[in-house]
């Protein structure tokens, strides 16, 4: 039998409307292509929960310096990218380069904090050691325990929420089309991926389609195993406490530490919020708020800034990371003519938002990523269609 | 001028429907009075927060003595009450003879949950001593480190938020009228209390006012300085835990404990709540939820059941008690005709409904309290009116 071909509803569909989806579809509509996004709450998903760090330096690990090198870009870029984006929306992101301070509490901490900075020393990148006394002086509410910290002035801060928020409505300015369902499938034919259809039946047809569905990405149905993304969710717990004016600013950085081998973080925000995360679990679709993650929050944070207990605390939320096998994102074109992938970014969605928006319009104007991203390209991970049956 | 004398519409108008104010124009109803309650919100109140112990023997203090003949008497009562609301209105209180077993956690503890122990025994109260084995073979989820415990089989639960809903159908039932607003101020006219005039201005008349208004009711406009109760509002700020099924029962009984001094307690509700209660400050009217409130209240229960880290946290709340200077109630007539109390119950509301209810229908018809009742007269803090003036 033969189906006619019809032509493609739009030259773009992105499956998934968080911050991700978003930019990609936002700069993809720049360049002029037609562009839709499927999601039943666009701007929603992890970046609500989200602390919104822009920390490339101080949350380096060993042997991720591939994805440190695009982190750095991303943060380079974050000042225009946040002044590009509030120019097309009249929406502030509660952008704020207020630096981060990483401290240390006992003496294994300040062994393995002195380790790190070495390491940052070796790659060229700015970092400071200061003595606890130094510390304490920029933040006077750290607890008189901390033994010494890093001074890491390019580690900023942007507020997720605000974010999300501002990419829906420049989304909408440029002209983005948006389908408020989930997709129910991606359609493939031949060898081709054509689209989407929904759950309510309407099937939507693009030249190409981005799979941009954060820790849920590696669930699409519709797809051939061997293109499916490995990509899993990471929980995170995140509190948000509230500063009263008596107390501001309380903070005047981001403040991190490494509390009996746990991290945690304090993100003051200028609309006088304090966020503090983030529990890191392996729990599959779990969302729930614990006992356990908010005791441990409190714990830990109370150790490094002891005064956040006459804080009211606002709000407690759990959110799903989109982890992938090296922590790095899955960028561009698939083995699967017309698929593209946006994921994977794990802890650095919110960092790496700028340079994804550019990566991907690149990558759909031009077929191909640009020099930066290959490293990022799903082929890493690619196994071939026939090992999947031995 | 002479102002024509109406007849009062009430025969009494409680201010308040907290579950004191409630149980009191439920009984006063039943005793065939015209019956008012004024509240913006009844059923609301501190009930919404509490807890729910019935907890006469293992919450008694050295010197309240008297206040344990009360406390001991309507918990007595409590069964038979908890069936007659039951059966007025079809609606469940969650009552629960599930007993309580109080642990020590350390040396200190031990020690001083002994002499307790004593203090109970001479006042001829059913207390058990149990090991520290016995007490983890009755509460498996105990810490390994409980040194031994009270087994208190007469210290019950009910579900305050329960009790406050089936108050007020109780109260519709019995033809109580409820008033959706603020009591303004109380009307007093010449040496007498007439009634009360409403924040939108309605004056309501009644032959006899009951102030019920929990920690409020020291605040009321109109009375003179001498009758306004000695009401303070002392701060508890508690937890609800849910238990998933697979984690059921988890606990079969209240268990309380003191750490570190500090007094906490977990009941585990049938439907599967576990409830996490309670710190106790004096900050006036603040009901700010805290970070530090919260943390404490997760750690020390964490020391006590370590498990309880793998429950979802579903609320965290804050309320006021009514506190009064002896602990102890303020119930009946006051010093001004016209005018009755029923407040300050302090940590004992919810226990102390039954008896009040009992207490103050007598007194409202009699012009007298029970026998039982009279050791809380609000005359033990009369201050004489002219005494103001020195």
């Amino acid at each position: 039998m033969h189906v006619p071909s019809c032509p493609p509803q739009d030259d773009v569909l992105v499956i998934g409307g968080g911050i991700i989806g978003l930019v990609t579809a936002w700069r993809a509509a720049q360049r002029g292509l037609r562009t839709a996004v499927v999601d039943p709450s666009p701007g929603a998903g992890a970046a609500h929960v989200a602390a919104g760090m822009l920390a490339a330096v101080t949350e380096l690990q060993y042997g991720e310096q591939t994805l440190l090198e695009l982190n750095l870009a991303s943060a380079r870029s974050y000042p225009t990218f946040a002044e590009e984006l509030t120019e097309a929306t009249g929406l502030d992101l509660g952008y704020r380069p207020c630096g981060t301070l990483a401290v240390a509490l006992d003496a294994d901490d300040r062994a393995a904090m002195r380790e790190l900075h070495a390491f940052q020393l070796t790659l060229g990148l700015a970092s400071e050691w200061i003595s606890g006394r130094d510390c304490r002086r920029l933040e006077p509410m750290l607890a008189p325990g901390v033994r010494g910290g890093l001074r890491v002035d390019g580690d900023h801060q942007v507020d997720p929420r605000r974010l999300a928020t501002a990419l829906l409505r420049a989304c909408e300015r440029a002209g983005v089309v948006f389908h408020r369902d989930s997709a129910e499938r991606v359609t493939v034919d031949g060898d081709r991926v054509r689209g989407a259809v929904l759950r309510d039946g309407t099937a939507l047809a693009a030249e190409q389609t981005v799979l941009a569905a954060g820790s849920r990405s590696g669930t699409v149905a519709g797809l051939p195993e061997h293109v499916l993304p490995p990509v899993r969710p990471v929980k995170g717990q995140v509190l948000r406490l509230r500063i009263p004016r008596a107390y501001a600013p309380f903070l005047s950085r981001t403040v991190r530490g490494v509390v009996r081998g746990g991290h945690v973080y304090l993100v003051p925000r200028e609309n006088g919020e304090l966020v503090v995360g983030a529990t890191s679990e392996e729990l599959g679709w779990d969302t729930e708020v614990t006992a356990g993650g908010v005791y441990e929050l409190l714990r830990d944070a109370h150790d490094l800034v002891p005064g956040i207990t006459e804080l009211p605390l606002a709000e407690a939320l759990a959110g799903l990371r989109p982890g992938s096998p090296d922590n790095a994102p899955l960028l561009g074109p698939t083995a699967l003519p017309g698929l593209l992938l946006a994921t994977g970014h794990h802890r650095n969605g919110v960092l790496l938002t700028p340079i994804t928006g550019d990566a991907m319009a690149e990558a759909l104007t031009t077929g191909e990523l640009p020099p930066y991203a290959r490293p990022f390209t799903p082929a890493r991970f690619a196994t071939a269609p026939q090992e999947q049956a031995v």
